[in-house]
């Protein structure tokens, strides 16, 4: 959050306002809350304050702007989500805009969270201010995916993160698997860690490599993802790593497995919006079986296994029919390595 | 080749005539000879004739651009690759241009065919010419890697081609592999199958596809690459395509397997600068595991086998240190798909 002083910034236009908005996020971890950044003008378009909500309990993007201020001075609000009208930790954003006399909302999206959802829009418009909604509304879903998922689903958004050969493989045969990729992918792979509430991981990963599953990254604030085994019908040993982290566990009664619906179904009813699968195998390929995965992200690494090993996603492919479509959303160099961010492609 | 008027192109950069001549190659096929294209110049940098070699026993670029204009006004030549200093089918370029009174020469590339490999160079600068080499010399050997590789080694340059899902599989278990690819990946794996002399396919594709292996792109009107069948110790049914097709066929005696190497050595004996392996997997596999292999073409269809049915690469990945590290080139988008071009590393 700062304060700008007013000759700066007179005639930028409104996307790059948005933009602003948004990057003032960049460093914020609010879940369950939403990202919010929010830019404050005067009447003649200079930029006032920019702001973003940091944290649970925190004040709003909005609240936080307008407290910079001198409230006289300011006009025009940016603001990367709908202002909430209702009464939660805080009081509503609405009433605040409406009382500082502003006289123009731009909003990037809508807020899908039932309690808002066009009220805090509506609201600021029967008070007679101008509202304009969806300025770079897909960049704002974009900057914070699982809170949208989640708020419309009820469920969080799963990113399924695998690493593999140029040929599929996560490892070879006797269960060597290092380094498949190269250090920065690897860095990569922490980033997206950083933007997952929780880490799903199965026992056997667990119980094999005792990992710490932390985000490890230069300069690193944020909150660390709680992890989240799916044990099943295992008991895991005292002494790993994850379980001096709160992790939060699923088990399977007699000989029954973990279904992945129910998981991420308690997952959402505990406001987590954003979950990263990290493995193993099995426990990817039983999430994508079920349905719940919303988004691949796969690592390829720079080798030829030229053989069968570990195959990145085990089970049979029985006949073609049975491959599932997916949509190649973005393809990245990553070091020496490809990264490959997919969908999977929904029937109409 | 075109005739351009004296009053064009006046103040063109030298690598801007460097890319105007290897543009005129683009449709040419002469292998086993080089692809070679020319600008011929005024003495005031006017571009008088560009011109291309066609194919084997026609015309050299060099020669073809002098007789398209009156010698007295050309001054200047832009070549591509290093003018020939020896009696082939045709006399030698050199000679043509010392008689025309060029004054300057530039060139792409040094020939590496021995019979040349810096004797033209040499043969022109004792005439007194002016003569410049290495312009675009990347870009050059790029438009035709296939010669170069062959005249540094006596082999072809061996690109593998293979088409699997993001989790590399070719194929399901009961056979089936259409279409793990979009018409986009198909159509751009055509225009690879132009860039190559012949088309090395396994027995075992042969007879239970029996492909065309032609290339099937409007407008083409280069040669067909000719089918290279590795039949082993099978016997091929009569009545396949490729029969008609004039195929070299290798066959093994006994309980053998073809040696790839003794099968690059023959087509590098053969003039056969290219060679493109299509399948099947044992196929690739057993080139790759000789070490012939110079490039790999993989596309990645966007699609997820979700288990293991036939991988693009068969056998077994005992541990990782038997990983193939390779270097990746280059990566694109084909329509839905990924195409990724990687060159195995070579040790120091």
């Amino acid at each position: 959050m700062r304060r700008v002083g007013d000759n700066q910034v007179a005639s930028t236009s409104v996307d790059e306002l948005m933009r602003q908005a948004i990057a003032a996020t960049r460093s914020t971890y609010p879940h369950p809350n939403p990202r919010v950044g929010a830019v404050l003008l005067s009447p003649h378009g200079d930029v006032l304050a920019v702001s973003a909500h940091e944290s649970p309990g925190q004040p709003h993007a909005e609240v936080l702007a307008l407290n910079l201020v001198d409230v006289d001075s300011a006009a025009v609000l940016v603001v990367t989500l709908e202002p909430c009208s209702h009464h939660g930790r805080t009081p509503p954003c609405t009433e605040a805009i409406i009382q500082a006399g502003i006289t123009r909302v731009i909003v990037g999206a809508t807020d899908p969270d039932r309690r808002v959802s066009g009220n805090g829009i509506k609201r600021l418009r029967e008070a007679g201010i101008d509202v304009s909604v969806g300025v770079l509304h897909d960049e704002v879903v974009a900057n914070d995916p699982g809170y949208f998922h989640h708020r419309a689903s009820g469920i969080p958004r799963v990113t399924l993160k695998l690493a593999a050969t140029l040929d599929g493989q996560s490892g070879a045969q006797d269960g060597t698997s290092k380094w498949i990729t190269s250090p920065e992918a690897r860095e990569d792979a922490h980033r997206l860690r950083s933007e997952n509430d929780v880490i799903i991981v199965g026992a056997g990963t667990v119980v094999a490599d005792d990992p710490a599953l932390t985000v490890r990254l230069d300069g690193f604030e944020g909150p660390q993802p709680r992890p989240v085994i799916i044990a099943g019908t295992r008991t895991l040993p005292t002494g790993l790593q994850l379980l001096n982290r709160d992790p939060i566990i699923y088990k399977a009664g007699g000989s029954q497995t973990v279904d992945p619906v129910k998981v991420v179904k308690d997952l959402g009813q505990r406001g987590i919006v954003s979950a990263m699968i990290e493995g193993g195998p099995s426990i990817a390929a039983s999430f994508l079986a079920a349905g719940v995965v919303d988004q691949i992200v796969w690592y390829i690494g720079a080798k030829l296994a030229a053989g069968t090993g570990i195959p990145a996603l085990p089970g049979d492919f029985a006949t073609m029919a049975d491959a599932t479509d997916i949509t190649i959303d973005h393809v990245d160099r990553v070091g020496p390595d490809v990264k490959i961010s997919a969908t999977i492609s929904k029937e109409g």
